[in-house]
């Protein structure tokens, strides 16, 4: 897990100098066949930490292209065999493997409703990538470790990429990531530093806003798998809603805040934390765990994951476990 | 609670008598728009306990209706300021106070984009009511317990009616609803005497597929908001893409399985977890939570929570907690 979070700068350049006309990431067919088509509705299908990639595209979506979008409840496909109309539907399938029975049935369903289908995977050799109109390869190399780390950040630049072809937009930005990745991965010491403060937390919440939400979601899973922490993640709106009851001095709080409209929403939500005693540990735009700046707003979420794979990590190995083989998971889960 | 807990079969029993062609319910009229409109994409607008009634609805909606549909992430048209083409789109926020800012811009802007949009509150003054081209009322008289409990299944039988009045299916099964929910609420004792295992357990997984996921959800937020039990709900086939991970033996978990095809699909879940050894509390169709069975399974879900609501309150009694005000919250969330 540690070399291959370590890896995460190399995997985006590798992705970025295949993201050409006729590059490996197949990334600019896919958007051309999505621009003739002129969906109208996109849908995403996923489990897991891609599902975590597939809402930030899913924010994408709604935001830059403009498109109203869903995560689709694979069951309905799969349990309770429904056929919905899917004629103008985009539809969106994120996988790591390509491996999982459900999202390759989501796919064949979803294409035989009249779904324009793609599918975004680590693996071009997988039943998911073949089953789909079009095929967008992550080019993160061989993902070894149980706990998903450079698979994740590639699933999220892949869908950057997609979706700002999509648009037909130029993305100047993206080429400053790698090396805003490496001073950000430099930090390690420093997390290392602050996991020693979790060594004993059973729980934990974690919460962000807009394009940080998918991050905190993926931070609790990181957490939950790795270290065995009961983490929760909230958009910080849906946190107000219920859950900030559970919040007291002996929950700690993990809150993503990047510059930006989404962490500018977070104000209100640290200020209720803030009254109730809550210990919270500020990631992305100050604090202990201040990141460089993105280029936008929309790329800060690759930027923001890498201190909370740390973190997971750390938190891991000091509770004497072993983050590359989690208990009763394997690499490739298969639901249906 | 105690008491809007114990009305939910009398709230329904109004709700229905309300829901003929000039019904103070306005379910016949929103219906009637829909049908006029043929909307080619769904979308819920919701937070909170409403937004497990949206999931609800989203799950009606994908199979029985045959329509895409997506859980809208508010922020988008908020803080965001997206302006997304809802031309052919239903957009139908829920709410029980009809009172947060941000449903209230949401429904706005929708409206604006093209959307047809209806408001399901249990509020008919609300702005929110207002806003939207059709109001439907959910009858559950006022709620004053901040847990809400009845204003959650009038909601879900609100949307089930009003899915049905689109489909222009008849619903004989739903008749019979308040007599199963009073036998359902007469298990009180059984539960309390339940609860006693739970007394100290500080956190909680709570599980169940397809029309049960959102009982699921609901259940972890009742305990959340009145036990603050770090409770986490997810959906079966996510719980085996990482949170597995989590579960031991002191790790209670709630297996929400009624008859039908989401039951069916948890049955490799519950295997998963008696391989891990689990505590595992079965709630629905067998154990010591069975119930009496729904005419149908969408239906099951207004029976799966009374026992889950009915839980969470002696969970939170016993710790001295006040499930009628539960700290750091109040009646009427507004979050922007």
């Amino acid at each position: 897990m540690a070399a291959e979070t370590a890896e995460q700068p190399a995997a985006w350049q590798r992705l970025l100098d295949a993201a050409g006309p006729d590059g490996a990431s197949g990334v600019d067919r896919a958007a051309g066949l999505a621009r003739a088509r002129s969906p109208r509705f996109v849908l995403f299908a996923a489990r897991g930490t891609s599902d975590h990639a597939a809402l930030y595209a899913k924010y994408l979506t709604e935001i830059r292209l403009g498109l109203p979008a869903g995560l689709v409840s694979p069951s309905t496909l799969t349990a309770y065999a429904a056929r919905p109309d899917l004629r103008d539907v985009l539809l969106i399938a994120v996988s790591q493997s390509g491996g999982s029975p459900d999202l390759l049935e989501c796919v064949e369903v979803a294409r035989g409703q009249g779904a324009l289908t793609v599918a975004v995977t680590n693996n071009a050799a997988s039943a998911l990538a073949d089953a789909a109109h079009a095929h967008v390869d992550v080019l993160a190399g061989p993902e070894r470790a149980v706990a998903a780390t450079k698979s994740y950040t590639a699933q999220l630049l892949a869908l950057h990429l997609l979706v700002s072809r999509i648009l037909g937009a130029p993305d100047p930005g993206v080429d400053a990531l790698p090396d805003l990745g490496e001073q950000s991965l430099a930090r390690d010491d420093r997390v290392a530093a602050l996991a020693a403060r979790y060594r004993f937390a059973q729980r934990l919440l974690t919460t962000g806003r807009g394009y940080s939400y998918p991050t905190a979601r993926e931070a609790a899973l990181k957490l939950m798998e790795t270290a065995y922490v009961s983490a929760q993640a909230f958009s910080g709106a849906d946190l107000l809603h219920g859950p900030l009851a559970l919040v007291d001095p002996l929950v700690p709080v993990l809150a993503v805040v990047s510059p930006g409209a989404g962490g500018d929403a977070m104000a209100p939500v640290l200020d209720s934390l803030a009254a109730r005693h809550a210990d919270v540990l500020r990631v992305g735009d100050a604090g202990d765990l201040a990141l460089p700046a993105a280029p936008a707003e929309e790329l800060a979420p690759l930027l923001e994951i890498l201190p909370l794979q740390m973190l997971a990590r750390h938190v891991a190995v000091a509770r004497g476990g072993d983050p590359d083989a989690p208990r009763g998971l394997h690499k490739v889960t298969e639901t249906r």
